[in-house]
Formats: structure tokens, sequence, C-alpha cells
């Protein structure tokens, strides 16, 4: 089974233009019943739903509820921490999302940031040019006429049967010739006129593909004009740059050294889909690390920020047999570029980039002091000249990478005769980081000694307080979720002040003091 | 010297109508010259940028630097800890800035979220009508005609010159009767035809005052029409109201129980000022806290919630005696309306609302019923009834509370025959927890111990290392910042692993272990 790979507009590659629709194999169906379960899940036990879900839904928009928000939170905390305030050479910003027209010529976004698209002057339909497909069908050499679909699981069969279609309609006899499969966005000005509406089927009511741009606009103040629009930044990345001055100037930096930032950005993508992973409104974490202008920082930094990174993203808990490196091919990289690495992460839907590492030479700066003419020249002390620093650029969204650890962490597994779903999340990444159980409700010795851990524990930790159904519902309500810690306060736990500490993954149990739990939780939640 | 109040769009009421500007007494220059000097280090050191800066500023837009961000981070991480996770009874949410027009029409915010504005139809410029002000200047009883003028500092000294000069103008003698000032937005269409345009002075070039909506508006899809209208949400407050039922349905929750949010909202302010209180671009921190629809029930929990809130903003540092209380009169109250308390903040230009509290009834979840048709009712167990909830919603904006936390914490103190400018943040807000500071560069073994405690602060901390300058000079550094410890590692060090503590405020210094300091920063940053 075929299922189309998705084109990402990402970080390191703006100009829609390169991108070429890639179709990948997907291995089988039991991906897409994982993924189902995966979302049904997430739903269920809201991490995740809908935006505006009692008016309909909005699509390509997403709310997340109680669980996700805190899952949200420490992925977040966690490269905030790891990318800023325990490194020595990283400082933190935070910039408004709406930025106005200049930056976004400068940064290349209002000339470049876009997705063909050709309409249907007929139906008034709207379709991506690169996820349309057509062939010519030629039936014993003879050239019958075109055939159109919509990207789907599997274009090959779906172009297939139109071709077959036509040529029963034409009442032709023969043999179909193979096809040859090309996306509308790569058809000649002869061949649109020539390729049936997918909505309608009729021919020559296609326009030819036209650019439209990702950027949510706006206006500011009262009046709707050139002057005042602005743009919903599709990156905080630009932000970043313009930044550039006023850190050097106020923070003590020098290169080599990086800025950090999260934050919503914004793309007004044509196709959203596969859940989180592409949506129209979505959380970046974007590091520019800025080094001089030599070929061996660069390839130094450049080597280092992927090491890094694949370290990371294993730490917090992705499996590493799902990751992958996707190294951009030389001919394919944007003029400035030197190079760019993605980590790749296994989907059930697909091989997708889940991190982009782009060694962007200077570009950004050198297009911001062109575009504001402030000079972004760095005098580097130990090399006793000026010059325009290099970037790197290790950039991720927050949604995809909290995607691929829920996937990572999604287990099925057979206990006894029931099956149990368990998130094996790591504990500092897991929502709940434990679940306070007394066995009995109705002993108020059992409970005031459960509320005591409870609150020692809650003063550090998002921790639950569940009194309710059996021990064994409990625990799998909350394997579901995936607690890494269930603790349950039972009638020995009076004598000598211990309690069962239960491992969500091993489902083992030992006795435990709660001073020892701090400890252990202490190491383990950093 | 007076000067105008700011009419505030309040989350607990949008009805810009109901609004009347207030014109406040501000005590003196001092205030201003204090003002200032604020701003100016909040630049100097990092906190706060124009947004855009390099391309002149956005108007209303603030970038947060390194310091900023850490300072921001902090004062969300607390409001979340202490209102989500270390209660029992309220859990989180996250949901997308863009919303869809039936959400904001459900609210109330299409229709009546908007101010009211003139035209002059001569010179193009735009005024908020209720920041307009004009008289009708009345000379030994002759009405001679109308002056008006923009707010400013003092407006009843401005509009007595300019009638003053319409009088020298007119060349009439005689005695100027006592002004009665009042906004444009409340004049009469015969007023306005006589009133002169404050932009050129000719009269009848104003239009009537019309309502301009403050929500920004952008398109979702590749159409520009009514259909793909959507809005950047002017608060967070309807996302949560919009998923009330997805929360009751998934998280384990019984009334009473809140719902927290934090994240952008976004205001298309006509005049936003005062740096970061007014601005179009902010963040919320949102608490919708759901009760039962007794009478008791709002009593009781409105009351809760002000004294927990009040308690809360001392917590984190903002001067008691600068807190205040503003209730609002039954009469001003919206129809659906309880009650609003707002905790207010004397910042140095005024007295302003820091945090609406508001006792909202069940307005927000029966406009969402109605509009959606979902029901939004609530089975109460012990009561043994249904009901929809009511609401009690605590709602901040993040910039305003670090604003008043900053205005709060700075401090110009006389050491010796020198100045130092101190801000006195509580240890939990404080963007630099602790810096670590050799006495000198050049001996190993004392870099080697403060390298040693740096790394193992730098684990749980946000801390600073800094070898460079006289040490004295140094502690003035991090004073300008608030960093509440300064460590000092120096030839004694080498003898008992001891070093010197130095206590911003006091800057009284005492020799401490690191075991000693980790448990005292676990004890002040919690």
């Amino acid at each position: 089974m075929y299922k189309c790979n998705l084109t990402i507009v990402f970080p390191c590659e703006f100009y829609t233009n390169s991108f070429v629709s890639k179709i990948d194999r997907v291995d089988s169906d039991e991906n897409v019943d994982r993924m189902e379960k995966i979302i049904s899940l997430m739903k269920r036990r809201g991490f995740v739903f809908r935006s505006s879900d009692i008016y309909g839904g909005l699509n390509g928009f997403f709310d997340y509820g109680p669980l996700g928000v805190e899952l949200k939170h420490n992925i977040k905390d966690t490269w905030w921490s790891d990318i800023v305030t325990r490194r020595d050479d990283v400082v933190g910003l935070d910039c408004s999302v709406i930025s106005p027209q200049k930056v976004w010529e400068a940064s290349g976004h209002v000339a470049g940031f876009s997705d063909p698209m050709v309409d249907c002057k007929e139906s008034k339909m709207r379709f991506r040019a690169d996820q349309l497909f057509f062939a010519n069908v030629i039936v014993d050499g003879e050239a019958i006429g075109y055939v159109c679909v919509q990207e789907c699981d599997n274009i090959d069969e779906a172009i297939k049967k139109e071709a077959e279609a036509l040529k029963g309609k034409l009442k032709k006899t023969g043999t179909l010739q193979s096809l040859v499969i090309k996306p509308v966005a790569e058809a000649s000005d002869e061949e649109i006129a020539l390729i049936p509406s997918p909505a309608t089927g009729t021919i020559g009511t296609l326009t030819l593909p036209r650019e439209f741009n990702l950027m949510f606009r706006t206006h500011i103040g009262a009046v709707s004009d050139d002057v005042s629009m602005a743009y919903l930044r599709p990156e905080t990345a630009q932000g970043t740059f313009v930044n550039f001055l006023n850190v050097v100037n106020t923070a003590r930096v020098k290169i080599p050294f990086g800025i950090a930032q999260t934050g919503r950005s914004f793309r007004n993508e044509i196709t959203p889909r596969n859940f989180i992973f592409r949506s129209r409104e979505f959380e970046q974490m974007e590091l520019e690390f800025f080094i001089n202008d030599s070929e061996e920082a660069w390839q130094y930094w450049h080597r280092y920020w992927i090491d890094e990174r694949l370290k990371w993203h294993k730490s917090i808990g992705i499996n590493e047999n799902l990751l992958g490196l996707d190294i951009h091919k030389k001919e394919k990289l944007a003029h400035y570029s030197k190079a760019c690495t993605d980590i790749t992460f296994k989907y059930p839907f697909g091989i997708q980039e889940l991190e982009g590492i782009a060694a962007r030479g200077n570009f950004d700066l050198m297009q911001h002091q062109n575009y504001s003419g402030q000079s972004m020249e760095y005098f580097d002390e130990d090399m006793k000249r000026k010059y325009v620093p290099h970037v790197i650029e290790p950039a991720v969204g927050v949604d995809r990478i909290l995607l691929a650890v829920v996937c990572s962490a999604y287990h099925e597994e057979k206990v006894g005769d029931e099956m149990r779903t368990v998130l094996k999340f790591v504990p500092r990444i897991a929502p709940i980081k434990a679940a306070i159980l007394p066995l009995v409700k109705n002993n108020t010795e059992i409970i005031a000694m459960a509320q005591k851990i409870y609150k020692t524990l809650q003063r550090r930790w998002n921790v639950f307080y569940d009194t309710s159904g059996a021990i064994g519902r409990r625990y799998r309500r909350m394997d579901e979720v995936g607690t890494p810690y269930c603790i349950t306060v039972d009638f020995d736990s009076l004598k000598d002040g211990t309690f069962t500490l239960r491992d969500r993954d091993s489902m083992e149990q030992e006795r435990m003091s709660l001073d020892k739990l701090i400890l252990l939780m202490n190491d383990k939640i950093f």
C-alpha cells in the first residue's frame, strides 16, 4: 500500500518551489489502526481536542486539554532548561507574533513563502497544484486524453482507474500504456488546458498554477490598507535575527553564542492534516546559534548540534529506532545554505521531519542589514576583525515532538487475560508524575497518610489523588495516561510508614518510604 | 498636575460603551521621572525591547529580551503552580489563538467589543471619540463657538487655552464663562457639526462617532471572504467556555472546579500606551472557576478569589502599599454580572487595574449553549439536579504584572558616596537566582571551585557566572537586575570550602557552604 508523503514547509526551506511531492511506502494497515488508536486515546483522556469543537471544529487548529497542556509544558520546559538555562552560551528571547511587512520582505517570506494553487473556474474549488496529479492516457500509442486525481492513499491506482474509465467512455479498445504521473504544479500551459477538473470532470476549467502566500495577514489600527498590513509570524526565527543587535548590546554574549525562542507560529496551510503534525497554528522551539564566518566553524557546530539534538530527542523518550537523519542534497539547498540535516521520525503515517538543523550562513542577518540599514557586524576579539555572524539553526515544532513522544510511548500489552494500554513516558515528560491511591476509602488513618504524601509531593510535582474504584482499575487509568509512579497506602503502611510503589512499566511493586521516593523522583525528574 | 486615566478594555467588561474616561490625579513629576528610569533600565539591561526595533519599532508591540523572558517565565510558572498543579480543583487548558467568528458572536465580542472613533474628513486622521474633549465657549453669556483637544496631561488647561485663543481670534472682550468639558463620544449630532477638527481646526470635518471593533481579523484558507474570516482571540476565557464540555467529559472534575489558561491575546487598540501596560499583543492568565447556581456559592467564591489573588500578588513581590481594590458599582455592571472587583496597582502613571475578579453568572456558558445548540448542563450529584454552572473569573495580564513587579522592586539607594540601583525581586521571581563570582581570574583553584558551585546550581536554577571587573562592580551589575544571591569564592574558600554569600537587599555578607546555600535557595525558591 502506498501513502503519499506530505510536502512540509520547513524553517530551513521556505521556498516551496524547491519541494517535490514524494511518495513514501508505509508498511501496513496496522499503522493506520495504530494512529487511530493513539488519536482516540488522546481525545478520550483529554490530551487534545479539536479547536472550537462545539461549533464543528476549526480545520487545522487544536486545543490542548488538561493532560496535553502538562505534557506540552514539560516538553517546552525541558527544551528551555537543556538549551538555555543549563548552558553558558545561550540566552532566551520572546518576540511578538504580529510583525510588520518589512521583516518578512527582508526574510524572503513575502516573495517566496507560498504554495502553488489552481482554481476550478466552474466549481470555484481550489487545489494545491502539488497535490493534484495528472497523466496523459495512451491506448495503443494513441493519446486519448488526460485524467486528474487529488492526492490520496494510492495515486497510481486512482489514476489507473480514471484512465480505464476514460478508455471505456471513449469506447476504445487496446492496451493502456503505462502512465506517467506528474503533479499539476509541473504541468505546461498546454497540458493545463487539457486536464479535466477533479471537481467537475470538465476540461479547460483549471487555471494556471499561481503562488498562494502561506502567511496569515491582519491589519494594525483602524484602517485596512497596505500600510497597516502585518503578518502573524510563520516562524520565531526572524524575530531573533531582528533582535540580534539588541541582544549583543544588552546581554554579555560572545560568539559562539545562541538565542533561543519558543512560541506560537502560524501558517495558512491549504491542506492541514495528520492530526497535530501539520496544523495552521503550532508552537516552535528555535535556536539561532551564532558562529564566526570560517568553514571550520559551521562544520563543527552543525555536526555538534545534530548530535546534541539527537541525544535530546532520545532523552525525552522518543524511540531511537524510529529516529533517522535526512541529509539534504547539496543541489537542493538554497543558494545561501551550507547544509541542512533533518532529524526524522517514523510516525505511523510515514517518515517525517521532526527537527531541521540548518547551516544558513549569514543570509538572514545580511538581509536584515540590507533592509534595515543597521550594521549587523560583530567585532570578534579573538579573531581581531569584524564579520556578520553565521548561524546554525536547530528548529523544531512542539506539537510534532509531542506526537512523536506519544507514538513512542504508546504500548498495548497483554497482562494475564487482559490487554492494558500504557503510555511509557519518561518521568521528566509525563504529565502526571505520581498517583497517590489509598487502598480503601473508609479508613481515616489511611486517608490521612495518603493525603500527607499527596500534599508533600504536590508542592514539587503535578500529582494525582484517586480513591475511586478497585486498585487494579486505578492502576490501569494511570497506565493509560503514562503516570510512572503509583503509590498505594495500605494497612501495612500504618505499621511502618512505608507504602507500595508500583512501577508503570515493569508493574513490579516494592515497599518504599516517602524520603526514598523523593530522592528517586528528584533523580528521574530533573 | 492632572493626568488622564486610560479606558481599559477589561475581560469582565468588554462593552466599551459602558466605560467613561476618568481623570485621575497623579502626585508629581517625580513619578514621570521614575517611570522613565524604569523603562530605561528595562531596555538597557535587556528586559524589554520595542518589537521590530531595527525597522523603527511597531507601535503597541514589545519583545522580551534575555532577562525579561526569564522574569515572564517565572511569573507564569508561579501562577501555574499556585493555581493549577498545587490545587486539587483546577485543571489546565491551552487553546488556539485563531478562532472562528461564531465563538465571538456568542461571546458578544463581534457586536460589542469596540471603541467609538471619529474621522477628520479633511486630514484623514482618526481619533478615539472618548479621548477627544470639547467645550462650548461662552463669553459674557454669548456662545462664540466650540474648541476641541486631544487627551493630554491637563485637559482643563488645554481647553482653556484654546478657548482664550478663540476669544482673541474673534476679538471678543468680556469674561470667559467656566467651561463644561465633555468627551466627543458624548456629543450630539448638532455639536459634532460645530466642533473643530483637532487636526486642522476646520469646523464640520469630523464624522459622527462610529464603533470600531478591537479584534484583529484574518482569513483561513486561500479565499478572503466572510466565510473564511476568523479572529485572533482578545481573551483566552472564551476558549475555556467552548471547551467546558470537553473538560467535564475527559477530566474527572466535580463542581466547584476551575479551568486555567495562559497565552497570548490580541487587541487592536487605537491608542496603545504606557509601555507594556496597554499593548496590542499581550499574555493573559485567566481562571474560570465553575460553581453552582446558588447565591451563596458566588458570594463565597468571589470573596475567596479576591483574597487568594491579593495574597498571590503580595507573594510575588508586588508592594502591598500600592495594591488596592476597586469594587464596580452595581449600576455599571453588565446585566448578567453579579459583581466585579478589580485589584488595582498604583503605577507611576496612575492607579490602574491589575486583575479583575468577576462573578459572571452563567452568561458565557448560556451564550455558547444557545449559539452551538450543545447543552452545557451539569448534573450536580450533591444537589441532585442539573444546572448550567456559574463562574468566577480571576483574569490578569502577565505584562502588567511584570511591570507592577518591576515598579515594586525598583529602588535607588545611597551606599557610601554612591547611588545604587537595585531591583528587589523576591527570589522566586528573580530572573537570575544567583551569581557566582570568583574573586580573582588568575587562580586556577578558585576558578575550579567557583565553576563547581556554578555547575551544581545551574542544574536547578538560572544562575550567572562572572569574572570580569572589580567585585564591587560585579555586585552592582547584579543588583541592577535583581539577583538575590551573590557568591564570592575567595582565598579563604580554598581553606574550608565556604564562600561569601552577599545578600542583595541588606548587602550583608556571611560565610556559607554549598549544602547550606542549596537548602536556603530551596526554601526561598519553591
